[in-house]
């Protein structure tokens, strides 16, 4: 032991536990957790190899046969070993994804049991500052008052109609950890808060967050909304659309059933309950809209307005009617984008290694037949 | 007693409590909380008179002697008795404008010892929410997302560069009912606060906001804060600016000691501080920045950008050299306006008609001698 060079191992030796990490960014982008890793286990062998772009080639990536067969854990999104004889040695691959949707016909997800782990979670602090964002800018008429500063005119009236968040009422949709950050968020603004989910949460235990959350954020313990609504048909979706929602987010996945969750019946609903007009954000799936009732509900003022971050198509064509309706605010799918996504995304890796270490389940672990 | 008519008190009689208020928004605007009021303190009558307008003429608003002479409690910004001899009855002057500066040479402030109360604490909702939306629509590249989605694009890359709140720190220069709403909701974005005030706050009773504060709000026994500072010479506000400040809020009141407070030297340290680029909001007054020195740090990159709702002269003309600064979001004054506005100072009046009754000390009760 001690300092002395470094000697190539002999077949057989003890060798060090290997974790090799196949991502799109350049190591740099991490090295500040990678470094923080290495401290914490030292006996980690950390091999960084940035995959092949465009992103079409992502999964040809070209990975040393031998890293492939040492490999322990394994960091990916796309590149995997062609199956799980090729790396014998895995004990967890952790998808620096949300989901795992995309490798779901590989072998390795179909004919092996590695445990498989996600990087949902990490896209909750951006998310919410971006359904937060837009809800301001609507209620305070930012883009009137930022249209007047580039023409340096001074007049105050376009900032006179501002009704801010203290009483109001948010309506999260898909109580994930994307939703709960935005309560998290309208609870600091004075907001009341109440959440839809597919499943009834009933207790405590069930309304816990138990995947990965990212520090000092979310709603850990489901304790912030003052009410919990569920259920995936329209009856009860319809009862919780009753009650004075002033922003309305919506955050559940697209399934069969959540598609064109919110459609004609349900823009009247909201119109019906708060005749000032609920302001509705989608950060979820396009999908989730009847879009051209939607563009109805925005023309006849049942709604005040929308923030979209999601459309029916992508990317949403030129030409398409949604971009004219009025109070329509679009972007292009980009509110889970992160300068620190990565960083995030290895500090989900972290926890999985100290959970192995300490015996304890990992976080975000995906069940095969669940798909999620 | 009883249902019958209302019939004329004569002169001796027992007179209910009269709450007078002049004030610049139609009745009906608050005609839920005057009806609360009313509920509460039944025996209070409330007559209820629009002041004129334009703003200049407000002080000449025709008020009747009985009334005046009547008043127990006056709601008011502009108008007042003549003198306080023509207000015998006079226990309670709440003011619905945060100082009484304006008011200042009146002999009702002069010469009478009528307890003065503001309704300071009541902006705290609004101007901390467009603090928060500034610095979101400069951190998440939102005007570059608004000018893309008016020419009906949909490109991902202005979105790429995003970094969210989550260990960010925040600097609050001034920390009042605003910075205090400030504070709350960076917490909950995930940053770290700091605080700076003009005195020393080293014990928790020192940390309080003793000041009325709009229910669900703000940070009442200062406890979000990591850090407290505090002075009004530079070498004390530089001990702060070197603690590598993301956002820098300013809302301290302005002074001579204020002044140009944030100069040439103050920007050189915030860019030594932290080469990112700070982002400096301003809700207090223009003179608080020495506004060329401002535009030279932009025009530098020496500060990442600058969210102004003040400036020095208002209006800014149209040839201000400040509209053509690089990441400058400029308006026009508007960030304490809201369509709660009344109803929230008639908050503030309600808690000091229910200090008096239960015997306590009024709310932002107003220091002769201080000027608030």
């Amino acid at each position: 032991m001690g300092g002395g060079p470094e000697v190539p191992l002999r077949e057989g030796a003890q060798k060090n536990d290997v974790l090799l990490a196949v991502l799109p960014w350049p190591e740099q982008l991490s090295a500040k957790i990678i470094s923080e890793i290495k401290d914490e286990f030292p006996k980690l062998e950390i091999h960084y190899i940035q995959e092949n772009f465009p992103k079409k080639d992502r999964a040809k990536t070209e990975v040393p046969e031998d890293l492939t067969k040492r490999a322990k854990f394994l960091a990916t999104i796309a590149w995997l070993p062609a199956t799980a004889s090729k790396s014998p040695n895995l004990e967890l691959i952790q998808f620096f994804s949300a989901g795992t949707n995309h490798i779901a016909e590989h072998p390795i997800y179909t004919d092996s049991e590695i445990p498989l782990t996600t990087a949902s979670g990490v896209h909750g602090p951006q998310i919410a500052e971006w359904v937060i964002m837009l809800n301001l800018v609507h209620s305070h008429n930012y883009i009137q008052l930022y249209e007047q500063q580039k023409k340096k005119e001074w007049v105050q009236s376009k900032g006179a109609q501002v009704r801010d968040g203290v009483g109001r009422r948010v309506g999260v949709l898909g109580y994930g950890s994307i939703g709960r950050q935005v309560a998290r968020l309208a609870q600091a603004l004075g907001s009341d808060v109440i959440a839809y989910t597919a499943s009834p949460r009933k207790t405590p235990e069930s309304r816990r967050d138990n995947g990965f959350i990212v520090p000092g954020t979310g709603d850990p313990e489901g304790s912030i909304p003052s009410a919990w609504y569920s259920g995936l048909d329209k009856k009860s979706l319809h009862e919780f659309l009753r009650q004075e929602i002033d922003l309305l987010v919506l955050s559940v996945p697209l399934t069969k059933d959540t598609q064109h969750f919110l459609s004609t019946d349900e823009f009247e609903l909201l119109h019906k309950s708060n005749p000032n007009g609920t302001y509705v954000a989608n950060i979820s799936r396009g999908g989730i809209i009847d879009q051209p009732a939607l563009i109805k509900a925005l023309e006849s003022k049942q709604i005040s307005g929308a923030a979209l971050d999601v459309a029916d198509p992508e990317p949403l064509p030129s030409d398409d009617p949604l971009w004219d309706a009025p109070n329509v605010l679009i972007t292009p799918h980009i509110s889970g984008m992160s300068t620190v996504y990565a960083e995030r995304a290895f500090g989900v890796l972290r926890e999985n290694l100290r959970r192995r270490r300490d015996g304890k389940n990992f976080v975000n672990q995906v069940d095969r037949k669940r798909g999620y």
